[in-house]
């Protein structure tokens, strides 16, 4: 087994940075070298004997792998000088998820800050393991996209869900995904007591992700109909997703096909038939809970959920990293 | 204008019983002469210069109108006693609202109490109100059905659903929806942090109503999905609609479709387009609020809240009443 | 009775602002003519039919009065400027509140902006009323000071306090009480699930404001220790008071002192013994709520709670232009 | 070192006991043999292969040590038969924690169910560590208590509290310090947006057991002032203390001596100057965390912090079960 693999944090002073690193200081084959925040530069990183570094001050030379919890547009850059000094890199950021520099145009309205770097492997095990074993760069998916493509990944595996037909999915995120940086949508007042849409039907950015894996494995499914929502807690998130089913695959059969799908996966749960997969299953935990509802054919009724700064961040990450060194996967996450 | 009808409740130590009261004693027509509660009899209401009493001992010759906020199956042998007086009755809970007794009993698994009542007219003056207009005995809706069917009555009203494609309604309500009583399931330390489905697909008995209401608009309307989730908020809630549109009305009509709909409506809104509705838009108040977002042809995706209390369930039975003693209808409620 | 009093409003996106504008439109005397933000210029002010202005675009000689809901430092320079103009001034600051340039100077580390207007009628009706009332210039206490003065007022009007023993308050406040402009210490994940002092011992600006009007009631008052809290509710504040007493006056008799001082006061309400005074009780009211423990001689303590942005804010900012221009005291307050 | 420690939980489906299985199942030295409740005998202990057994079914052969999360008056009896059979025990509950039967009588207003057993050493290690090691029999402290005196030991041990001075304590706790057991006050819409005192002044049982332990240490300390609230979050607890010092000692030198009486604790943290302790310092950990605010002489303002489910119950419970087995103190606990 690998050891004392020297390893670097780039914005580890957001949420997804402050989980990774809590994740990364019990991890037993990691040294944790620099953490890296512009806001928080030479405050102490709560929890460990380090000073964040500016970004610009970390040293590449000191490490074997980067994660990297920057906003995009940010990121890819790093990622090329990472990459450059031959340093394994674990992106958290969008920019290296989509495949192609057009989708990026498209979706984050800016034009790609490094196309030379992509496709990349995408960082979900569970249905990527492949690519993703021994790469030395990685996109880690978003938590909307991990919850979503693991409630709907068995299906779209076999076929089973109708051409064309709308795979609809309603989603519900902890606050924490917002960012920590102050806004007026994340003001206490503003949540408390509330709950509300955003970006709804195909606007939020994740569309794009989500569609382009899904097209990946089942290149005849519907149109994604997409709306997330912003739910007064500080962490979780539930897609819960409405789908039609082909005639050959009854609703009745799904909990088997689940069941069987992630038997061996040990970062996916699928709960008990008549048990609801709720926040509680997934807080903290580096999961990801499904519970199957056979409304009537065709119509099944899938409720996925996950800790977004977990298995929607930082859990999934160093997941990824676990395979690209030829770790055991689960190494810190269970 | 009617002045000083005498009012008794019945179930006034509930939450929509306390909402009922809190605005009934700003009714400029309404004296309030008994309010009942078995839990807390002997107990002041609070607010006002009464004391509960138990259901057996309220003076029914007292009173021109009751409302009635208790249990199924508590609530319809109330009701018949006070139209057996000549009492005019509204009545919060689900006894009234299922148009005959088999239907009754096929949701509430137990036959119906005063099956010699029904049918009765469904108190949604949105769409009922001359039914309600005169009534002397009124079935108020509950807090899902009335969300839902506002939410979606200017597309089945005019047939503009395509025929037997589903209905998707992933609805949220905050905790005061699952009554007072203490329970596992509205324990503070559950709910907090949590969010959960339950009864998902057409398990929930609002299932009956809302189908039963759909049908009578639009025979044609296809399956009803229906999953409820709670809420870690103690008031307001969401349906959030996905509908398939015929084909001869693109989804871009639907913002001028509901605005004209509703332009004369008092209690309803229709936000403009870009704009959300979220919870903070209703809680309070005894409104309905509704956004659209046309997610592209036939796909339309529809928004609903109201606050569970007032126009899901003590706004609206005012509302009712007002309607039923021929005076403004918004008397008391704006 | 007046009839039409025009009135202005600065500040008017802010939270107390916003709820100063829902008590206003309810005001039978009152024409609400402009109100003002900076950061919300040309948007339109939520439930009224009026657009925000910029702060120098506002109209002086339109209207009657206006209340400042802005910033300390700020507020002073266009209180001077109405009263130049001859418009009478509530002013809701911190400017106006201490009596001398040098105390200011020291709790807000800045010259006084207008020192030229000091002092001020205090506005706390229930002990200034009559300084207050026909005032064309009143300066509206702050909430933490509003709700601990309230809490020991009887004590200090009677002499009942111990000499030179310290008086302890342990004050509570909901979010809104640190304003609505974002900052990490208001972000929704930093305040969820937590509870945090700030500003302990006698650190608080508002120790200088408190202190100031114990001393005018009772010179011979100890020293004032002053914790205040964070709390995870968007608004409520609770102060806990722990006195000693002078030997001539027992914990026992402290219920008959405050029931007796304060049985006329409309807006101050004393709960009956056992009985404990909660956020609940004063939440979206506009009055004080006072319960009492005699824990043993000399010792009592005192649980005085407002809602911060009712009582502690806009409700006495009301309270105080109702006096200044001789209406009836609680007009659009209850 | 030990091994395989056989260990049965009763009462392991409250929140105490939820958390002790928790810390119990990472515990390398112990199996867990059974888990007791009657409210859910027959359903699987979440995260672990076991079911609930009925307490009259729990195999005390089978064990070597027990931990009892039971109620009051409950408790005690299990503890006598499980020492009756050669069973170690530490016993969360209130039983066993008042030295002598009289004052247990006087607090729970009930005879004390087996006066045999007392007295029995009060599980705090940081203050009572001898008494604890190699002991058969374990009394572990209430949440209120272990925050209490952690927040006054270093006052108590050396003296330095004003002789008959009182010392206030105003404490807050997150609501699963009050059990599971859904009650009304308890009720998700009860306490969201709330915050209440509860048995203010000295009328809590923790006051009994609070000052027991003060007066061991410290004979001349004064009165205990002590007012618990209900905070809105699932756990954490605070205590804020406001105490008088002796004239031989300045408030200036608190941190000092705090800072050096901890320094060899891993389980108390003494935060630097001007650094306030909040829940979420020690929120799911197994600590205690302490601010110091010197006033001004001879006043000092204390702040001591711990998750009430952890260093307040199940955590220390672990602390003091390791050192009777002769484990290293903080064995599954960091």
């Amino acid at each position: 087994m690998a050891e004392g693999i020297e390893v670097g944090v780039y914005g580890g002073a957001g949420y997804a940075g402050m989980d990774l690193i809590e994740i990364l200081v019990k991890h037993p084959c990691v040294e944790l070298t620099f953490v890296t925040s512009n806001s928080f530069t030479g405050e102490s990183v709560p929890g460990i004997d380090l000073r964040y570094v500016a970004s610009e001050d970390a040293q590449l030379d000191e490490v074997d792998a980067v994660f990297l919890a920057l906003p995009h547009k940010a990121s890819a850059p790093v990622a090329a000088k990472a990459r450059a000094a031959g340093v394994r890199v674990v992106d958290l950021s969008a920019d290296l998820r989509l495949d192609t520099p057009e989708a990026y145009e498209r979706w984050y309205k800016t034009p790609h800050p490094n196309p030379e770097l992509l496709p990349v492997p995408y960082g979900l095990p569970e249905i990527n393991r492949d690519r993703i074993r021994g790469a030395n760069l990685v996109a880690a998916p978003g938590c909307y996209p991990t919850t979503t493509l693991l409630g709907l990944y068995p299906l779209l595996k076999n076929g089973w869900l109708l051409r064309d037909a709308p795979i609809i999915v309603d989603a519900k995120s902890g606050v924490s995904g917002a960012g920590r940086e102050p806004k007026q949508n994340t003001h206490f007042v503003e949540v408390f007591g509330n709950f509300s849409p955003y970006n709804p039907g195909r606007a939020h950015r994740h569309v794009g992700e989500i569609e382009q894996e899904i097209k990946k494995i089942d290149p005849d499914a519907g149109l994604l109909i997409f709306t997330p929502h912003l739910l007064p807690v500080d962490r979780g998130l539930m897609a819960s997703i409405y789908v039609t089913l082909d005639s050959e695959f009854s609703a009745r059969d799904a909990q088997d096909l689940y069941e069987h799908t992630y038997c061996e996966e040990p970062l996916v749960t699928v709960l008990p038939p008549g048990q609801q997969a709720t926040l509680k299953h997934v807080v903290r935990s580096n999961t990801c809970a499904i519970s199957l509802t056979p409304v009537a054919d065709p119509y099944l009724h899938i409720t996925s959920v996950t800790d977004n700064l977990r298995k929607g961040a930082a859990g999934q990450a160093v997941q990824d990293f676990n395979l690209m060194f030829g770790l055991p996967e689960t190494m810190a996450l269970v």
